[in-house]
This record gives structure tokens, C-alpha cells and sequence, in this order.
């Protein structure tokens, strides 16, 4: 009956499995500046040299530690915007202005940085030791001919968490999103639902045959009437892929992976900033109707509008649950699928804490 | 001479006394949304269904901690943002979606909340079985026929006890409130003053014989010239009521409980919203002068900007008092009032430390 | 190679050096109201009377702890907005509304201030029994018919000692004040350096002979093409003295003091206001040009945005400092001059720890 109260788990050592490839922004937003970005508490500076070259370093330049990402970009690195050091895509300081020898320890720590279908994966180690032994996964839907999509980075108030619990547990949706993808709550709370797991991914399965279609569906595609709708989640440690959409009711079979209808690919990269805030990084696909323009627009719009629906939702859940002492909570039926993510997140939080 | 520090006082376990009505805020504060307030540190939710019956309950779901107030109000209850749970107004669950079993845990804490005159009194107990063995008081002046009234609730970053303080001590008036219900300062600083107790109420009653009227005075009732002006304080641990007034000169006596002139009936809910912030639920009611419009809202708009003044120092008192050490501070004449006050609440801040 | 850490230096029991004169203010800001203003983590509020005379008090009413810089100016000092406790220029309480008798323990402490050439002076020693045994150094450049000045109060979010660093290297124009007296950056990077020092006083000079004067110098100055630019900086504990200016290449020399070309004599007023935030007090003096209006204005337009530019470096700087661990840093070349400025300081504080 008692989940583990989020606060519990978090005053471990290790709050973030380390040793992998998190989500770290999007392609598009490498362009003529650096941005900052902090990841699972590491400040980092991401940067695109005009070679087109990415790289992430620390954020912070080893004489007097101004943050580099106030520096500028130059054809071979990143230059301080204080006393114009001068670091390289691996953080070896290259130029010291006004003078010549450049010590060995002139240097800051680089961060491996991959690029990956307009996705920016960055591997955070233990330690600087701690590198790659594999690579990050690729992502079809954003090279798939058949589908369009647009995306945003959000900022949580909140623990990582805190968004897995939301994604894997889709029955919100009655309640929270009724202007867009909700839909009758009852229909929502009492779908045929399953839940299973291999290694570390886990996946829910929640099928609604019959549904009144919501109010983005109806947007976005020609439903006669009521539909055969459907969610499939995908939990990975880094990030969460939601296969929704819907079909006219009976036009095909929930086995079928090529059916027909409305489909929608959310890509969920939720990538702790701190052990309190995380970054939201999203985009969502869809196969467009054709003869039928801005219908992408259109449901990345409402979807936009969605998330920030659970962004509300869930920073208000969180300053709750640090106002409120450690108290239990209750677990009801639907949250199956939350809890087998939090389990995965524990055990790779605790074989870390013992190796 | 050294009055005791409140920041001493305040590092007492027990900050508040318990076990009795706190002012939670007024009838119409309850209309179709939930209100959420903090009284005495605990996170509450105010609400009344569409039947009229008012309901305080702990403000954070047993399921995933959202603020309830962040719920809906249905025909039997309050229901949750966020997964639909449904509570009633004692705090049980009494809908769990997608589930059909309630376990008996499914519940939040109810607080009793009592409305009477308007306004919503709420039992605050040091335990949820510590339950109420008496009934708040009434206020008659939000029912009397010879007065009209208006007021609003202001939120104070500072201490419940520097509102007594002021309150407890009108002499301010002349320094703080020159514009409203000022008057010469000298005047108020030589006013005569008697201060007496029963019990845990403390009475303070100033009298300005052949004062000139303050401009609020002169704005809402034809005085002649010089006014016999009165104030009487009256201090009860929850709150303060302050009748204050004046009559023609020699028109009248103060001993008169039926005196003619200008009156008001000021009702002053202080609660502890934390040890260093407090709200302040205020009425004014006062006897409106036959023939003249709009005085009622004239009284009304001149306290709420001398509730202001008040709020101004008061909240750069505080501030300034966290920012200098623990020092002593120097009582003067005017602070017998304040002081009897501060005694009967450290006496009941210690009884519930040693019971 | 490795400088001690900020952070490490701040953790001293005494971070700023006592017992000497500081600068709280300019005159032109007394006027007929109280300022209030902390220095060197003492909250002190500032006045002028209306016979002309300066004081400086501790900001904090004995009675109930108003900040004093809440009331007004009197003829005979400061009088408490809250009650009406009237303050001399010692700090004695000269009036207690509403009784005869005022007891020896009415006062606020007082700290000595001074104004000198339009500077306010204040004497903060470690305790109430240190006074001065000297007087602040008189400013020349404020009452110099050939210099025109004007200057303004910056608030920084920062210790006091980021800004020396700042001040005592200008290898930092070259990479911060591109739009105004920056320049060619590795000229600036590769100046003739001299550092020397003198008891506390530390010297700066950077000679950079047949320079392209930067835009602030030929929007204020005729210059005909190349200069021989100089600066000489004075770092004094309380203050930095910055000489810069240029005159047409090969005009005149480096070692005569009445050369001729384009003069800026900056103040610069460093005073901690508690150990992670600073005043900083500007003034920019330069000859204007016979003919030429505006040029003042323009100076000191120029200067305030660039010493915004540097505000908004040295903050981000410290916000890294804090948010990364105490870490070594990588002295370099251009340090010289900070670090000489840095061990001044460091033995003034160890000093006054050990005495």
C-alpha cells in the first residue's frame, strides 16, 4: 500500500544513474553562441564550431572561473569573455593571451558529446575516467519520411522523477488535459492496461476501444466517429517514448503495427538538471493528413500547451511534497507502471553507490 | 527596561498556542473554487459545496501529494487534479477511478471549521484527536442593523505578535497614520491610558478628551469642531477588537456605552500563517451618518490604506529585527499594553510545552 | 601557479579589514531624507540636517527595531517613523514621546563619518571603542577647475575583492569593452607591464605606445591617428585610483606628469557590504576639450555602461565561484597586480585576527 515517499530515495548518495548517455538539448539550438546547460549537476558549456564540430566542456574557465559560455565561438574553440583564454574541442587551453608557455594543467574537463538525429546526447561519468563504452540510440521518427514533427525544451521546478511517474501513467489525461488529448476520465481510469519489463525498459500498454475521440484528434484527422484509441510507453532510464494515436472504430487490429488512423511519436528526453529541477527536452511526430495543412502545427501547439499543463501539475506536486514532513503515500491501481520505473531508477542508484 | 527579543520567544518549540479557533477567513471567500491557506504551518484547503456546508481538510492528496486545492468542488466533495480521487467533507476518500476497493488509509485530515457571522473559525489541535470542547465566539457588528462594514484579508511577512504589538499600542497613530487616522502625535503620546486584564484577555482603553478630529473622522461624520475621541482595545488571543470613535466635545460621556458620534468596530483576525508570517483578516463597520452616501466605503478605503502603513513598518520591523543580533530593546511607557499581551501568549506557548 | 581560491580566503573570521575609513556615499546623495545603507555588514542609515552637518547611525531603533531610515529628518536629527523616539547626531535619544524620563541605555550606536572633496568617509572600527586616530585622504580630481567629473553608485552581487582583481588588471578591456575603451586585445594583453608596491599601496602602470585609440577616446579627443596610451592604477584598501588616458603618438612622454592628450581620473569607492556583495561608488574626471561640449557626458555615459559590462562579468563570475567546489586556479601572466592587491589584503585581515 505505502510507496516509498520521493524524499526518501532522494537523500542518497546517488540520486541520478551515472555512467550513461543523457539527453542534452536539441541540434537546432547549437548555433552561433554557447549555451549553458547544467546536467545531473554538472555546469557544462555545449558549443558548434563553424566546422560544424559539437563539443561540451565545463562551464567554467580554469583561471578566474568566469561561466565560458559568456565566451564566443571561434574557428578552433571557445574563448573566455574575460581574459580571452583560448580552449579547444577536447578543453585544452590553446592560446594564453600575453603569454607564451601554457602550463599543462591550462585545461578544463570535456564531456563526451554525440549527435544523433538532431539529438544531443552527452555521457556524464563518475569521474573524468569514466568514459563511453557504447554509443547512444538513434531516434527514426525525426528522419522518417512518413511523419513531421517540432519539439521545445521545458524547464522543471521538480525532481526527474516526478515526470517519469506522469508519463507512465497516462489516466491523468481525463483529468488534467481535458482541452486537448483528454477525453472521458472514466473511459481513461478503466482502460485495459498492461504493464511488463525487459531489463531495464518498461513498457505500458493502455488500449481503449470505442473512445470518443479528444479534441486535438478530432483537430488533426477525419474520425467518423468513435475510435479504437491507444497508448504504448516505453520507459528508458533517459528518456520515455509515448506511441499514441487512434483509428476509426474497428477499421483495424491494436496488433497491427502498420495500422491506419492518427499516430503520434513523443520523443521524452527527461534529463535531471539538479536533484530537484530537470530538463523536459520533447518533440512530437505525426503523420500528417494528406491535402490537410498545418495540422503538425497545429498538434504541436496543443501539445505544447499539454505539457505545460503537467508542468503545472507536477511543480505543485513537488513544493507539496517538500512542505508536507515524510509521510507515506498510497498506491493505487494505475500506478503500476510508475512504480516499476522508479524500482529500475533505485537499483541502478544503489549497484552504483556499492561498486 | 529589557524587553525579552522575540526572536528568543520564537525559538520555542511551540510558537503558537493549539488547541483552539484561529481565524481561517470570511464566508465569501468561499465561492466555487478551493481556497488554499497555511494556518498555524499547516497547509490547508477551504471549501464549500454547492449544499453550503464548509469543509477544512489537509491540502495534499494521500495518492501523489498534489494540493487538493488545485482540485474542483463536486456535489459530495473535492476532487483531485490530478488522478481524480474524490474526498468528502470529512476528509475520506470516497472514489478512487480505475479501482473499485477503497482502502481504509484513503483519507486526509479533516480540521473543524465553524462559521458564524461571516467569519470561518478553524480548530487547530497538537494532535488530530485533540478536538474542540467549545464553540468560537460570535461578532455581532457583521450583523447589526445600525452598521455597515467591509474588509479584506493582508498577508504579513512578518510575526503574528508584532501585530498585537501594534495593535495593543494606538500611540503610533500620530507618527504612522497622519493622513487617515492620525492627529497630533503629542496628543496620542499623552493620551490617558489604562491597561487591565481578565483572564487572557487585556483591555486597553486610551481617552483624548478635546482632540482635533483626524481626517478620516471629519470625512465621514459633521463633528463641530473639537471631538472627545476614545479608543478600546481589547485583546483576545485569536484576535483584537478595537472600538474607536469620538463625539462632539462635552456631548456625551465615555461611559457611556451608548454614546452619540462617529463609531467604529474594528475586528482583527491575527493568525500565525508560520512563525514569521501571519495573516491578517480585517473587518471596519461603523455607524453610517443619515443622508450621506458612501461613507461606509470612505471608512473602508482610508483603513485599508492605514492597514497598509501598518503593514510597511511592520514588515521592515521584522526584517530588521532578523538582521541585527539578538539584542535588547527598551520598553517605554506606551508598551504596557503590548507587553500584557506578549505574557499571556508566552504563558500558553509554555503551559502546552510541560502538559 | 596555483592562486588561493575566493572561497577559501572568505571563510577568515574577519573578511574585510576594520578599523579604518571606508567610503559609505557621495554628499550629493544627503539629502532630505535618510539613506539607508549597509557597510561592512553594519546597517547604518545616513543623514544630513538641515544646518548642513552629516551623521551616521546604527539603522535600527531601541525601542521596537524600525529602521531609523524609515523616519525623517528634524531640525535637531533623526526622529523613528514608528513610535517617534527622537536621535541626536551622537545616537542619544533626545525625546520619548509620551514620558519625561529618558533612561542613559536610549541610544543607537553612532560611527564616525566624514565628507571630504564631496566623498562621505565612514570609520568602521571592530568595536564601538575604536575610533579614528587619522583622517580620510582628501580627492583632488573633485575640485580640480581643470577636470570635470560625474559618477554614480553601483550595487554588485559579488565580494569586494572580484572588483580589485578587475580593477588592478586592464588586460581585461581588450575582451569586455569592445564598444568603448577597449581596443586591440593583444595589444592590451601584451602592454608594458610595471608592478610595484609601496606599504599597502599597490602600482599598476601598462604603457601601450602607438595604439588605436578606442571609441570613447576619439569620441572624446582630436586624436590625429595612433597614441601612446597609458594607465596607472593605485590600489589603496579602501579605494582604487585609475589614470588613464592617450596622446597623439610621440607627443610627449610617459615619465612627464603634465603631458598633454586626453586625461580620465577614475575613483573608484570599493566598500564590501557584506562579505558576497559590494558598494561600489564611481566618479569619472576627464579634461574636457576647449570647443567641444558634452564631452563629460559623454565620459561618463561611456563609463557607466562599461563598468555595467564589467558587473555583469564579475556577478556571473562569482555565481560560478559558489556553484563549483573549492577548486585551484591557474594563475597567469596578467595576475600580478590583483595578486599583489590580494596578499595586501590578506595580511590586514590575519592581522587583525591575531592582535
Amino acid at each position: 500500500m505505502n510507496a516509498p515517499h520521493p524524499a526518501h530515495f532522494e537523500s542518497s548518495t546517488s540520486p541520478f544513474p551515472m555512467n550513461r548517455w543523457w539527453i542534452a538539448g536539441f541540434s537546432w539550438e547549437l548555433k552561433d553562441k554557447p549555451v549553458a546547460r547544467k546536467i545531473l549537476g554538472r555546469s557544462l558549456v555545449l558549443f558548434r564550431t563553424p566546422d560544424g564540430q559539437v563539443s561540451a566542456l565545463e562551464d567554467r574557465c580554469c583561471h578566474k572561473e568566469l561561466p565560458l559560455s559568456l565566451g564566443s565561438i571561434e574557428e578552433t574553440g571557445l574563448r573566455c569573455g574575460y581574459h580571452g583564454l583560448l580552449f579547444s574541442h577536447a578543453g585544452a587551453c590553446i592560446e594564453i593571451p600575453g603569454q607564451e608557455i601554457i602550463p599543462s594543467k591550462a585545461c578544463v574537463r570535456r564531456f563526451p558529446l554525440m549527435e544523433r538525429d538532431q539529438v544531443l546526447w552527452v555521457w556524464i561519468g563518475r569521474t573524468a575516467s569514466d568514459l563511453p563504452n557504447d554509443e547512444p540510440p538513434h531516434y527514426s521518427f525525426h528522419n522518417d519520411p512518413d511523419f513531421e514533427f517540432g519539439g521545445d525544451c521545458y524547464h522543471y521546478d521538480a525532481p526527474y522523477q516526478l515526470i517519469h511517474d506522469n508519463l507512465m501513467d497516462l489516466s491523468h489525461l481525463g483529468y488534467v488535459h481535458t482541452k486537448t488529448i483528454g477525453g472521458n476520465p472514466k473511459v481513461h481510469m478503466n482502460a485495459k492496461l498492461s504493464v511488463t519489463q525487459e531489463g531495464d525498459q518498461v513498457n505500458v500498454i493502455r488500449l481503449m476501444p470505442g473512445s470518443v475521440p479528444p479534441p486535438t484528434y478530432t483537430a488533426a484527422w477525419p474520425f467518423k466517429g468513435l475510435v479504437d484509441r491507444w497508448q504504448e510507453v516505453e520507459f528508458h532510464v533517459s528518456h520515455v517514448l509515448v506511441w499514441s494515436g487512434a483509428m476509426d472504430q474497428g477499421s483495424g487490429s491494436f496488433d497491427d503495427p502498420h495500422r491506419v488512423g492518427f499516430h503520434m511519436r513523443g520523443f521524452h528526453g527527461v534529463t535531471p538538471e539538479t536533484e530537484h529541477s530537470t530538463h523536459y527536452f520533447w518533440t512530437i511526430a505525426n503523420n500528417p493528413q494528406p491535402g490537410r495543412d498545418n495540422v503538425t502545427q497545429l498538434v504541436v501547439d496543443q501539445t505544447a500547451a499539454t505539457f505545460l499543463e503537467d508542468k503545472h501539475i507536477i511543480e505543485a506536486q513537488w513544493k507539496n511534497q517538500c512542505q508536507f514532513e515524510e509521510r507515506s503515500t498510497l498506491s493505487i491501481h494505475v500506478d503500476g507502471g510508475p512504480n516499476r520505473a522508479r524500482r529500475v531508477i533505485e537499483r541502478l542508484c544503489q549497484e552504483q553507490v556499492t561498486t
